[in-house]
């Protein structure tokens, strides 16, 4: 039998499948046993911080966990990096990706066609037409091709933009027109139209978008942010932005969440917030209990599991 | 000398290839001669009530007319019509499609994820996530394949969509998952969850979707009208909507333009109106300028046109 640490209410989302396969379920809050072989950070775990504490911690100090599964996009945090070097397996859920590639393009068309103009107009009666910029023809800088960069690359492309992927570790298959990497960024930054950061927030990272970086864009371009706030030196931004140095910074992340009531993030006409809900479609949980239901009976049967992470991808 | 009858504004518009090609102009307001060959109805003259009867009345009276280009989507009017009875060529500028496929996707995304409750609640300083519906896994019906429909699928099924379009008579390169004829939509309504109309308003389209149509329309399903205000029955809509038999009319099109004040799309929570803007990208006219000056030498030096226009594609 397999033994995997999980809340109850992970459990319940998956009952066909714990009473189907030879699995025992090990709940938060019981003491973990000494074979406890799988974990399963599952969203209600990981919104919850006392949930997450004490998985992570059990996971730590359990000896025998070979596999654990987040639901979170990307896996951040120490447990995570203890695991990876002990040889387990971490998988993670891109069940976000593909939404928050929907919120990209849609931050982007909104900016760019300014529909609530449209509506101010309508409220009044008014039958106001205004033209407006096009997505075609543009090019987008994509700061990250893991899932997310990558369900982005393949609908910017759908609209006739050249796309530039930004990426470490190469892998071939990027649906991009052009793949440079992370030291190329800073000599490609004049082309783009919309440079999008999709990448994790780590030490590497934190403050990548300084004043020499915004120096870099274009005045009409457009800085969308669903990668971790840390990515923006904020004060660099602001100034950037008073400057009129770029167009607008479309920010579903800040480095404070939520930023403070003093922040120019609440009031600064170049920028659009929101509150770090870019992945939230209504079709997440629901894939993630499927992925995390279908990684467990390939576990249990030994096949190959899916969306596994590799050291690189971990950021503490 | 092949003779062009075209406005001024539009003549300067491509100076250096009359210049250079073996062409003269004729100007609006001048008595076109019997030899002329050549008509651009190009955006200023389409859109000037005068200009455009008198360059219509023109070509219509010209026996020698071999060929007129114009620079809008689609071809209605009974110019177009007379010169295909005659086997003269109509060519048409389909820059717009990409550009109202942009609209579709922007209206449809909008709706979907609400941005106007984040920024509602930016201006309050409040950091409210909400959860919205996907275009993943959504099914498009996309009513008419010409140039918007077919861009509008392209797009759409970058989005991880499953795409029908509609087309009378299908060429066989539809970027779609699956085609049908007119006759077979009503079967098909019950899968959409958005339906897209991009089809020309003539006598065989006018009032489409009517109390039927939108009863076989799904309650979470999304109407977008791209096409003309005449393919709905306004009242119809009315009651479809009061009754939810639809969740949403997004519509760039009404049956008269502006509404009367009394419209109750100027109001309705349900609908999201624009006033006929949905193709007046910034890039459109340069586009429409360069299309024609292309046509324009392929027609000197006898090579095919571009944007051919069919008897059948003709409303009048």
């Amino acid at each position: 039998m397999v033994r995997i640490l999980l809340s109850r209410a992970a459990a319940a989302s998956i009952e066909p499948q714990l009473v189907a396969l030879p699995v025992t379920p090990v709940y938060l809050g019981e003491d973990p046993p000494d074979d406890l072989e799988v974990a399963w950070a599952s969203t209600d775990v990981l919104w919850d911080h006392d949930l997450r504490e004490e998985m992570f911690a059990a996971v730590v100090a359990a000896p025998a966990v070979r596999w654990m599964h987040t639901n979170s996009s990307g896996v951040e945090g120490a447990a995570f990096t203890e695991l990876l070097r002990r040889g387990a397996t971490v998988t993670s859920s891109h069940v976000h990706a593909p939404i928050i590639a929907e919120y990209v393009l849609r931050t982007v068309l909104d900016w760019f066609q300014r529909p609530e103009e449209w509506q101010a107009a309508r409220r009044e009666r008014q039958w106001l037409k205004h033209d407006f910029r096009e997505v075609l023809g543009t090019t987008w800088l994509i700061v990250g091709m893991g899932a997310i960069g990558s369900e982005v690359a393949v609908r910017a492309r759908a609209f006739g933009t050249r796309v530039i992927g930004v990426r470490r570790t190469p892998q071939g298959d990027e649906p991009v027109d052009q793949l440079i990497s992370p030291s190329e960024v800073l000599d490609l930054l004049p082309a783009a139209d919309v440079v999008v950061l999709a990448i994790p927030g780590n030490a590497a990272t934190a403050g990548m978008v300084d004043a020499n970086f915004l120096r870099l864009m274009r005045k009409d371009s457009v800085l969308v942010n669903v990668g971790r706030g840390s990515l923006i030196d904020e004060d660099a931004l602001r100034d950037a932005l008073d400057r009129g140095a770029l167009d607008a910074a479309l920010l579903d992340v800040a480095a404070t969440e939520p930023p403070p009531a003093d922040s120019f993030l609440w009031t600064h006409p170049k920028v659009v917030l929101t509150p770090h809900t870019s992945g939230h479609g209504t079709g997440i949980h629901r894939r993630a209990v499927e992925l995390f239901a279908d990684n467990l009976a390939r576990h249990v049967s030994g096949e190959p599991l899916l969306n596994v992470e590799h050291a690189g991808d971990v950021s503490r």
